[in-house]
């Protein structure tokens, strides 16, 4: 092998820079679970040596937390967005589910791994805990649209807002890119069921 | 330790039946992975030993085959009396529906387990199997309520069922035995978000 394949190799393919490493990484972590990954695994993925993926990351813990935190602040700075837009508590909540969907659709991969953690270790419970508190804070936008009487009182707000999530979290199940959904039409599906349910309104 | 004590620590103690046996391997399959359960820790979860479990069951998998072959006849059998129960395409997929979600609560932990298979197994793969056929069966279920005008129109009635499993399934994340909730609950909310959804009607 000429000296200059393998320096290339060793340093990384041109275009092969750490968004790529983590990309490949969430998804071996998806498909084998983080345990069973190794170094070795995300180097052959990328056709570089592991001395190559050590340039651009530390450890794969560091993969890891990179890849959680990636899925959690984008849906923390969605989240922020929508709670800023000024509309009504009804609307924010609905600009939230949409914007939700999108982080979703965006980041299939790293919010998957994000939604499978068990909390095995403190970096998987810190992230837990990230998730909990963006769920409490759609859980206070759906309180907030129920007590200015835009949702209807039978449905208890806490319970609707789980159900919200079940839909919504569904997603990862059954979504595969290049199908004939986009984020914007799954968003308005998903705004349509809970906001006015399948029964045609007369 | 007198004779009498191990022997009946070998037949396994009165009241641990089969049914016994699976229910504790199913929590912990559910609890620690099913690779990683063993027939040991069964049979101390038990307190019994490990020749009282092989008393109930031939193997590991047999354990798994029961516990999965339970949760998947608990929803063909409460599928077939509602696809019979002569009403309307709608109402029957509503008793589907609040089946499916009495079924989820009565056996939470076995539909827990397979709802979280990867199908890494011959086993695991015709149990997904029989799941398929159970979700197709009810996105049938949709498709009719659709085709008889009973749903609105600008919702692909294939997504819509997607979501309506997303809320019920969602269930074995949420759901703690005991609670303020109850399945007719549960069913009653669920029911009322697929179908009118949270927007008062006026």
């Amino acid at each position: 092998m000429p000296e200059q394949t393998t320096t290339a190799a060793r340093r990384g393919r041109p275009g092969n820079d750490r968004s790529d490493v983590i990309n490949a990484a969430v998804a071996l972590f998806n498909q084998h679970g983080y345990e069973a990954t190794t170094v070795g695994m995300i180097a052959e993925q990328l056709g570089v040596s592991k001395s190559a993926i050590y340039h651009h990351v530390t450890s794969k813990e560091d993969l890891l937390a990179s890849a959680l935190d990636r899925a959690l602040s984008s849906l923390e700075g969605m989240l922020a967005e929508a709670k800023e837009s000024g509309a009504t508590p009804v609307d924010r909540l609905e600009r939230t589910i949409r914007g939700t969907v999108t982080v979703l659709i965006e980041e299939l991969q790293s919010v998957t791994l994000l939604l499978r953690l068990r909390g095995n270790t403190d970096l998987e419970r810190a992230a837990l805990d990230r998730r909990r508190k963006f769920n409490v804070s759609v859980a206070e936008l759906m309180n907030e649209a129920d007590e200015t009487g835009s949702l209807r009182t039978d449905i208890d707000p806490g319970v609707a807002t789980r159900f919200v999530f079940g839909m919504v979290n569904s997603i990862i199940d059954w979504y595969r890119p290049g199908g004939p959904l986009d984020a914007d039409m799954i968003g308005d599906h998903i705004v349509g069921v809970v906001f006015d349910g399948l029964r045609p309104r007369s």
